[in-house]
């Protein structure tokens, strides 16, 4: 077992990081923290608009800027013109008094399962959390449909929370959940899941604007071959609450010792 | 030995698809291009403008366009208005005829080591690569000054992409690339590595603009805990070329198996 990030706080005295990708006036967002300030002290640091796709992308060519964000006339939290990885960073190394007990960012509009992994900016912000030694979890709800319910996702990210409290998640390893959309009463159970390997079909749609100039719109389908719910996209889609643990050593040590053997001095 | 990518063709008739994050127009692309000639068919797909630090960001919400890039009058190659991920994307499902035999991102100014794997442009354009299933190296000269002299590296890219091409890489790994920048006699060797956990230590350096208004640079500098050159980061500032195999499964299969005797079934 490797070396254990955790904290030993009474419930009351708890704080937890809210971030998000799809922006701090999302419905996600909204829902995560009312339901995360039952247990505990939640600041929002969240990008100021839709962030989607960005990745682990971080802002180094220009500053960064903050500003207060209202909701209904009240304070809700950081708007930072940025990304995911940027409101992590920004929060924990200039904006937070101290450092979070946890980190949860979603609840994501879209799963974030396969190799949809890669290009999320909710598992981007979770992962950077985890870079900086915070226990950090990635909450997504599979639904593309408008305004869906996300009160089941974020009581299961409240639940969840405590658990990895208490518990503790190794040095360099984050949760990503995604949560089915559907009733409580048809989620068929909870599952500890591997990132699948489906992947996207990708085809451009090639469109010619009034101007006469070439565009293209990338569009496809998640190929899936898995049916196996050990992995986290069938779990999903067969009704089941996914967790998949990640990190980001992204060394293929199997690769790793087939490469001792290629002749690789004959390149210097 | 996993499932391997590999092709059977006469040198003459290689091709080569060349992309980069630092922009089309970068020296590190118009080093990289003129070596790769010397063994292939080279078409260049590169972003239009500078693109360090995207991460594996992808465009979604908004349209790409593509345009031809001229350099002293002659064609160079493809200038898109997105980033490294989405030139491959592009590239490989609209622009080329057929698929490339083997895609080649780089050479970035500046090392991709470390932590700095997760944040990178470079190496997301040749994951991107091996995400849509062919062989892919992301190569790096791991220095910030001004004008280097990328000639060396991209000898090495040269010789290693035929090595590629000879021995192929499994369905999901991709080679990550880090050149010192030495003059070729004080190159110690060629290592295969394993990603280091150095972390950056960030720091944010708050100003105020003439208006008044809060902003915050990111900076920070790389704490360096390993010596040993079995790792990226120790191999290149000991004076080794490090060629690291990775992967994009992010699944930490360890904590896999602790996670499945944590009480989740408690959380539904």
């Amino acid at each position: 077992m490797k070396k254990k990030v955790t904290k030993n706080k009474s419930q009351r005295n708890i704080s937890i990081l809210v971030t998000n990708d799809d922006g701090i006036d999302a419905q996600g967002i909204a829902a995560l923290v009312k339901e995360l300030k039952k247990i505990a002290t939640v600041t929002v640091v969240a990008p100021d608009k839709q962030q989607s796709a960005v990745g682990h992308a971080i802002t180094m060519n220009y500053p960064l800027r903050v500003k207060e964000y209202y909701k209904n006339g009240k304070f809700f939290g950081y708007a930072v013109q940025g990304t995911p990885a940027d409101c992590v960073k920004i929060a924990v190394r200039a904006l937070l008094p101290e450092e979070p007990d946890l980190i949860v960012s979603g609840i994501n509009h879209g799963s974030n399962t396969a190799i949809s992994v890669i290009y999320s900016g909710t598992v981007s912000a979770a992962t950077e959390g985890t870079v900086l030694g915070i226990p950090s979890i990635a909450v997504s709800l599979t639904t593309y449909k408008p305004s869906p319910d996300f009160s089941y996702a974020a009581r299961i990210a409240r639940k969840l929370s405590l658990l990895v409290l208490k518990q503790g998640l190794p040095r360099r390893t984050l949760l990503n959940v995604n949560v089915p959309a559907l009733p409580k009463s048809e989620i068929k159970g909870v599952l500890v899941t591997k990132q699948s390997s489906a992947l996207w079909n990708d085809t451009f749609d090639h469109r010619r604007d009034p101007g006469g100039v070439d565009y293209y719109w990338l569009t496809g389908v998640l190929d899936n071959p898995d049916t196996d719910i050990t992995y986290d996209e069938a779990a999903i889609r067969q009704g089941y609450v996914s967790i998949t643990p990640i990190h980001y050593d992204l060394t293929d040590y199997e690769t790793y010792e087939v490469l001792q053997r290629w002749p690789i001095h004959t390149l210097k």
